[in-house]
């Protein structure tokens, strides 16, 4: 157990993965929830998504809303984007962390079905988005393999496979004099299991043992939070979450299966098992109860239901003490 | 990894857990879910208590329900009793598989609360069971303790305090001629994290390295299945759980709070690890839909909504042959 990081480092996604989501929400709700996330100890919040109005009309607003959010010092505010026009207007709100990131996906189905691409062509194309970064002088720090764990139209992906992406993310790093150091993987589709974690996380460390490993993980079939247990055990110290568990899955076949794995329920776990969130608790839950009264319907985070062990410590202590 | 076992046992616990916590349910409901859920695989199914119809009216019908069930051979079937009286009404059914039981509980004021006992008493009250079942021929197989990891009357639990109990369920065996290898540790107020599973289970097997450990585990704050994962881990290969996880836990804050760790979850995790269960996952997913419709509402198993991998594989070979 001597792998299990002292401290780990979370990005809130809630937002993005949640509004995404859900049924249309009011942007000064939106910035409500937001801004509330930003009081909780968070460093990292995902607020929205740069792209086609059209396509994705809950993120119509992401202008107005960034211009809205009330910027915490100490608080990274961080945006999606998957082409130029979307990184400019990203970087144009001149609010933003904006850094870029290699993204690249290890199912060639799901590339092809969602953005029309082969696995070479998004290879290639990562050239162009590195020269645009670079004439505006942002750092690309980040490289991402989507589906690295399975995908729901091509089935199961080989390690070998999502070690390949890496390698060619680090080629590129090198050939560009990039400083590629954060390696996310996503599972995009629920497809991961501990074991699968472990040896996925295990192949990318023996090649490459400098990455420093990120996990985006959804909880669609109840394994999130084992799944970061597992990612724990083998030393990874940066999780991907979502307040109350929004975001839905949008490949699931049930619409009401879970999203990605819960905020407060990592930080429940991690706060009980001694490893440092640098988040107070008690509020993550509250915020938790304001998201799902903002979507209007409960939300699956567990802890808020439960009570974090503290708050029922506390109540023993006083009973004691009375 | 090498201590994960390569087969696990699991018992069903949903009819009792279920019923006793939702609302009044149709003797004939709840004969059709046992039924089904004995062609699923499962080989251990616990029907429901021998309690007080008084203080339990969901179990009123125990009688009649172990009289309608049809038993499927290689099936066990059991029940859950605290006392003379419910032991005795178990043994008269001719229908289960009746083992004694060696009860106890790390949380005295926990004991205190439900069943007006000291630690002490509770101990020596284990005698008169003993004889009870001697004199019916009944085996003493199973020591438990109630509250393994924590109390919300009376906060954590350390660890020694649970081995103690162990040396003393061992104990009253070796005096008594009695044959428990089996030691059960129940989350009853879910209080444990993976880290504190591992510390409990490797503290009874330093002292008790023959003891087959069996973990019961709710989900209230969402660390079920990384509980079972934690306990994997440890070698342990002997689980309990709910179908779509119903139960709900008495002592949550929130009555919608989840139960026990559900079944079809754990199935899923394990087989998708290599792990045999012997239990067909798809089966289960329809009876845990059955479960659903009985009780009337959404269940919290996730795999259900998310559907299992290998019935996504199947359709993707399916495409790929046409």
């Amino acid at each position: 157990m001597s792998d299990i990081p002292k401290a780990i480092h979370i990005k809130e996604e809630g937002p993005r993965e949640g509004f995404q989501s859900e049924a249309p929400i009011e942007l000064a709700r939106k910035i409500e929830l937001i801004d509330a996330l930003s009081e909780t100890g968070l460093k990292k919040i995902q607020v929205g998504s740069f792209v086609n109005p059209k396509k994705v009309p809950s993120m119509a607003d992401i202008k107005e809303l960034v211009a809205g959010i009330t910027a915490k010092p100490g608080v990274s505010y961080t945006g999606l984007w998957f082409n130029e026009r979307g990184f400019l207007d990203a970087l144009d709100t001149g609010k933003l962390d904006v850094q870029g990131t290699l993204q690249t996906t290890a199912s060639e189905t799901f590339l092809k079905r969602n953005q029309n691409r082969t696995l070479k062509e998004q290879l290639g194309s990562l050239q162009g988005l590195t020269a645009m970064y670079q004439s505006k002088n942002v750092a690309v720090t980040r490289g991402s393999v989507m589906c690295a764990f399975g995908c729901s139209f091509e089935g199961d992906i080989p390690e070998s496979r999502v070690v390949g992406l890496v390698d060619e993310i680090f080629k590129i790093s090198e050939e560009h004099n990039l400083d590629v150091k954060d390696i996310a993987l996503a599972d995009t589709m629920a497809w991961a299991t501990p074991d699968k974690i472990k040896r996925t996380v295990g192949a990318i460390r023996d090649k490459h043992p400098n990455a420093h490993i990120n996990l985006h993980l959804h909880n669609t079939r109840g394994m999130g939070i084992a799944n970061v247990y597992a990612g724990l055990e083998m030393g990874v110290d940066s999780f991907d979450s979502s307040i109350g568990g929004l975001g839905g899955c949008p490949f699931a076949p049930n619409k009401a299966a879970a999203g990605n794995v819960c905020t407060e329920d990592l930080v429940f776990m991690c706060e009980e098992m001694g490893i440092e969130t640098g988040i107070d608790l008690e509020k993550l839950i509250a915020v938790s109860e304001l998201a799902e009264e903002i979507v209007g319907h409960s939300l699956p985070g567990q802890v808020k239901m439960g009570k974090s062990l503290n708050s029922i410590r506390q109540k023993i202590q006083s009973k004691v003490t009375q």
